[in-house]
């Protein structure tokens, strides 16, 4: 399976998907999909998801420093997005964008299992 | 029903909770209970709580700038705790500290009734 098949396969999983990618924590995406009939949320996805490699860098340096241990998973939700998103390995992760109504429960549960796929090819 | 009653309520209900606090996000303390059988985290807990002031407030701001619009709630997990946090008004936040094995969805739910209740207290 490529990367490009599993992004597009947890975007058909998760209801209430927009976009998700693969980034690095330098804020560069490896690889990205999008929902077809969202596209006109595209760049605001990539913005999000760009954007979120600083909160991360920050969040993990937290998270060290008040000794609550490696930082595995963050989710985020505001009035108009959803994001779940999960450390893979400690210089990539993994980022889905929701709607308001996504499920975010299952959206968890399908990058837990990307996440299993992914870390041995980010090591 | 006095803050205090709220916050140990919550952690009764909550599977796997340490900890629980309304702070602003000067990252002040307004109340705060503790499990009695996790006292030992007590301190923990506290640091916790007031960094996640700063970092909620680095996420607000990023919130706005990426158009991701106003951030209601932020999840974290991490190798030894579990973070819950709701945003109160635009001033303040409750934030509860689970174990490895806490329950996110319960404690969303039970954050998510607080809020109903604080929300006017906290305009």
């Amino acid at each position: 399976m490529t990367f490009s098949e599993l992004l597009k396969g947890i975007l058909e999983r998760v209801e209430g998907s927009i976009g998700i990618a693969i980034m690095g924590l330098d804020g560069l995406a490896i690889e990205q999909a999008q929902v077809p009939s969202k596209m006109e949320l595209g760049e605001h996805v990539a913005l999000i998801a760009t954007s979120h490699a600083t909160l991360l860098r920050n969040t993990m340096r937290m998270s060290s420093d008040t000794g609550v241990g490696l930082l595995n998973e963050l989710t985020l939700v505001s009035d108009d997005f959803r994001l779940v998103v999960r450390l893979i390995g400690r210089e990539y992760f993994i980022i889905l964008t929701l709607g308001p109504g996504g499920n975010i429960g299952r959206a968890r549960f399908e990058l837990r299992k990307a996440h299993l796929l992914l870390e041995k090819e980010f090591v």
